[in-house]
């Protein structure tokens, strides 16, 4: 309605690309983004309502026609291992590229990809059916080294060893080599957290506290609160009240009922709470830069 | 690609709407182009290939949470309502409109709708998977009477009936009431056959034999005949001969291979065998105007 997809985003990290629920249309929209979606090594799928999963199936068999080989990790609730079997089996699909399942459960948080450089959480929001948010957090590198105090210095590969790993060392001479005074300081460690579908649930926070980014619906305005809590959705306001609470740096307003032409209103609501609030616009990139310390 | 969307044709016959096949993005495409949703009264599906239907669940949880009452006649092939079903059940929906599927089956034609002035029926394509082409038939309506005549001679009720009928009739004085003389000439019935994704198959011609408007895929250029053979789709040319065998009106070409994006070659190539080829274009109205014998 008013132009608007339902919901599906691209959260890339260097050269990975995650896809973050993929509604009906999706790879129409990946197109016209211009998405690389051979990129893609896995998807996250919050739950099994259609404006957040039908344009799936409709992705996997396009990459299946498109002959890509790059195995594929989809991550998601109960049954929809079930709906994939079903249609692949009645269009007579036998994939050409690796497709690994990996169930999602919606009781508590989890960790679905420890990497070296990042991890990636679902936990449980509160909704009609059983839906988790996902949550994206860096990790720390390796620390990089300050190249002429080495030289100068003419640490040994121990030293440099220890020193990446943000370890102070002692030279066998008894000389000290301090992290601080041999490594740049390390950049703040980005996070991104992504609630597709929720009412207004105060035991995100603990999920959500002191992340950069925070993806939220915000269906409604608050004139339509009741309307809000009777479908486990959430106003622009909540949405707000919850940054403010869990002291995010940004919020991302999304979802918006189909009621609403204009959103301007919307988003006033939630800044007159949490003033760094954002309406997300289709197409659009945010960007977590990075910050030293 | 090349902003070209998956199958889906509105047909129109009177107030009635049906739509055949219903790719991904569907709803979209009816929303941009201001169908009213809540008049198709019928979904015909040709087939379990993702660009045909992938866009019907969408669609029918769209009529859903607008709070559709009309009921829905959904036409389509096994398994369409096994698929149905797993969505709805791990959406926990229920839907709030009467929805009834009728399963088509791929052997012979069969007449799906039989209704006082028109026949929908299905009849068997050539594909990978079970698919059936649908043909629309309109029937001959009452005849209009020619008032002025009919107020002249003073003819009985019976006169009336007799001749709406198109049945002469001899009035108790003996006078015949002539069909000719007192009602207007019919017009002519119309017809339109839809063939989704079929290889050419000569075996279509009975079905098709003049019909005003046929549309027939043409995914591939001539070059590109093996491969239409391999895929079980059909190049323009070969819409173009079964058109001109079949003696159709007007040809309709469409589901572009994504290969090309410019169609006119395509569409030369088509009109080099039937002169009467067009190209089907998104949004576009395709009118069959009533004609008087």
């Amino acid at each position: 309605m008013h132009g608007r997809n339902h919901t599906a985003q691209v959260l890339r990290f260097g050269q990975e690309f995650f896809l973050l629920d993929c509604g009906e249309g999706t790879q129409h929209q990946l197109q016209r983004f211009k998405i690389k979606t051979s990129k893609i090594s896995s998807i996250f799928i919050s739950h099994l309502h259609g404006d957040h999963y039908l344009g799936l199936i409709g992705l996997l068999s396009s990459f299946h026609l498109s002959k890509r080989t790059q195995p594929l990790t989809l991550f998601g609730p109960k049954g929809l291992d079930d709906i994939l079997t079903i249609h692949f089996r009645w269009s007579h699909t036998q994939l050409c590229y690796p497709l690994t399942f990996v169930l999602t459960q919606d009781q508590e948080k989890r960790i679905l990809l420890d990497q070296p450089g990042y991890s990636l959480s679902s936990f449980p929001l509160s909704h009609r059916i059983p839906t988790t948010g996902f949550l994206f957090q860096e990790k720390a590198g390796p620390r990089s080294l300050i190249k002429e105090k080495v030289m100068e210095n003419a640490l040994s590969v121990e030293a440099l060893q220890h020193l990446r790993r943000g370890e102070d060392y002692q030279e066998s001479s008894g000389k000290w080599c301090r992290v601080k005074e041999f490594t740049h300081p390390l950049p703040k460690l980005r996070s991104y957290a992504f609630c597709s579908d929720t009412a207004f649930d105060e035991r995100l926070i603990p999920y959500l506290q002191g992340v950069d980014l925070l993806y939220h619906e915000a269906t409604f305005m608050d004139a339509e609160a009741k309307r809000a809590v009777d479908t486990y959705h959430s106003t622009a306001k909540q949405a707000a009240t919850l940054a403010l609470r869990a002291e995010v740096g940004t919020l991302l307003l999304g979802h918006f009922s189909s009621r609403y032409a204009e959103l301007s209103n919307l988003l006033a609501e939630a800044q007159s709470v949490f003033s760094n609030s954002l309406l997300s616009e289709e197409g659009k990139t945010y960007a977590l830069p990075l910050h030293h310390e």
